[in-house]
């Protein structure tokens, strides 16, 4: 019976003890992981420039990036810059943009992990993002329009998550990453993402500019000032600069524009217009804003054998005066940037052809892009065009 | 004193004698001369299809045209034929056109009268009239624009009096006239004055219709129905011509179109249209009526990287959605035949690839063009498409 007792008694002590080993051994297994996890959660959050809602863009703690996809690469941003589309977004006038989307498109930035299936670009590798993804086998890619890639297009910051943040998800790097040579200055490179192809693509080589052209730009916003610039591969004979602002207009002067007017009224722009090109009007006109008002500017004061190239993004229709237009012989495009340009302008970057900083007015820190983008929203005022945001959270 | 009187009898008897010859030869003259001006004037007349007021066409004496210029030729008409354009004049609705002109600027005919600086044409020669007149050295002539041409462009029938008559003027005879085979029909030279370079200038050529493209046309009359013939050089994959009676579409299957649809309800032609091209729309849209409804349908089933091409005549502006074709990448062109292709075209008369006699239903004699004009103005009711008018007055 003491036996019995005796066992009892040391079965019962074992058992607290063993109890109390389990119960400490799960609480400091629990401590264990509560420490790492929490580690592990700060380590998987990065800051992102994030539309919020309408109206509305923060900084704010978003899951930091990783491969998905064989195919995938990410890409720590170096340096990024802000879009006008960005800004259409952030008014609401983008639905398919959703709330919570990390905004950009455009940046440069080094390679920090690869997908297996990748072959161009590897770890570490310094590269220029493109703002249009191309999966490089789709219909539309096949066809060299990844403007309309079925699995890619403009997507970023748009679909997916973009480029102002301290990371960013790239599907289909081979077709959507660029090497980014150290010859080039950084902040020029930045101007390959987007706009300078833009201009490019858009404006510029299917007006098939020639030597000794009248070529009109309406709207001298970065876009027009980039197609400026890009547009004097050809020589045309005049540029015609036609703006609101006369410090937008100082600028494309200074840019290579022979001429500017500073106006919104048809007739007189039209006027002007045929005092330079002997009354005949201009061989191009480029739409480098998105308005009816800008579309009828281009159309008035096109000359009979002539080229409208739309650059800008339209929100509504606008009135095509094919009544006065069908006789005179003019061609028309519009269109998305493929940016299958991107290395012909690395090269002419290179070559120091044109000097895309140019473009660019002013700089802010990843820490502070909610300044950065009320300064570009009031680029009127601001003399802003382009602005560089620098990724200064992450190293 | 006798002497005196004598001599006095004498004068006034000469004098009376020579005053009776100085009036009688004075009456022979003026009765040789009215004689032989009435007999001039008579020749100097011809029969004539003139727009006489608005909506109203009269086969009436005209004035014989003759050479003005060292560089002219007066054609003897042979076969002329009826444009829509005429039908436009016919309505008053070109006002540049002034009542009193012979209409028309189509025919072959056989050179009567030749400019001493003409230099491809003698008389006797069998021509083809253009219904561009290009004086080959204007600025416009010189950019390969000569329906632009700064002494010429679209003048006949419209500025100066055209080919519905027995006689026509043509002024810069070696840039307007082409030499007439004996080889090819006659009736099949005669589309060679503008319906088969308007269709193929305008529409096809712009397009850069590739094999395998889907090609749609808006418009099966006589300008869509040779736009359906000469699409078909580069064998695009399927040609769906769309319009509003069901004989032009049957006349087009017989021409080539692959499908047909008898509707002007663009969500229903959009979704035929769709089930066709597998849901991506028509690589090429030609609008070849001129409304703004026409230019709608081709507006809204062009593909991404897709081709507009304008061939109707428009008297109104039209709404272009630029708000959901910015981003498609398309392009457009509008404009007036140059008729640099009509001796390219030739060759391929020449060849019998085409057929172009197909596009004339209607025959009918000069002696009756307002019976002609007549038939063409119900063209719908009557299965128009081109009448053939032959020269029964002059020889």
């Amino acid at each position: 019976m003491f036996y019995f007792a005796q066992k009892t008694w040391e079965n019962m002590l074992r058992a607290i003890v063993n109890a109390y080993l389990i119960c400490y051994n799960i609480h400091k297994e629990t401590k264990i992981k509560w420490f790492y996890q929490t580690n592990k959660e700060k380590e998987s959050l990065m800051k992102a420039a994030t539309y919020v809602s309408a109206g509305n863009l923060q900084l704010i703690d978003q899951p930091k990036p990783g491969i998905k996809n064989p195919t995938d690469a990410i890409v720590r941003v170096l340096k990024t810059t802000i879009c006008g589309t960005d800004l259409h977004i952030l008014g609401g006038d983008v639905p398919a943009c959703k709330e919570g989307t990390i905004l950009g498109h455009e940046g440069i930035g080094i390679v920090e992990e690869i997908g297996d299936a990748v072959t161009n670009f590897k770890v570490g590798d310094k590269v220029i993002i493109s703002c249009v993804t191309a999966c490089n086998t789709c219909y539309y890619c096949k066809r060299s329009l990844p403007s309309h890639c079925e699995d890619g297009g403009w997507i970023l910051g748009h679909l997916i998550n973009g480029t102002q943040a301290e990371y960013v998800h790239i599907p289909h790097a081979d077709g959507s990453l660029y090497h980014a040579p150290e010859s080039v200055d950084d902040e020029a490179l930045v101007m390959l993402s987007d706009i300078l192809p833009t201009s490019y693509e858009i404006g510029v080589l299917p007006s098939h500019v020639k030597p000794g052209d009248n070529v009109c730009i309406v709207g001298a916003g970065p876009i027009g000032l980039a197609a400026l610039l890009t547009v004097q591969f050809f020589s045309p004979a005049t540029i015609i600069m036609v703006d609101l602002s006369e410090s937008r207009l100082e600028a494309a002067k200074k840019f290579g524009a022979t001429h500017t007017i500073c106006s919104s009224d048809i007739a007189e722009i039209k006027a002007f217009i045929n005092e330079v090109t002997d009354g005949r009007g201009v061989d191009i006109s480029m739409e480098c804003v998105g308005y009816p008002a800008t579309f009828d500017v281009c159309q008035n004061v096109i000359s009979v054998g002539g080229h409208i190239a739309n650059v800008g993004v339209h929100g509504k229709p606008v009135s095509f005066n094919l009544d006065e237009l069908w006789i005179k012989n003019i061609t028309l495009n519009t269109g998305l940037v493929n940016a299958n340009t991107t290395e012909m302008l690395l090269n002419v970057l290179k070559s120091g052809k044109i000097d895309a900083t140019k473009l660019i007015t002013h700089h802010f820190k990843l820490s502070e892009v909610e300044k950065a983008y009320d300064v570009f929203k009031h680029a009127g005022e601001n003399n802003a065009l382009k602005v560089i945001i620098e990724n200064d959270i992450s190293e």
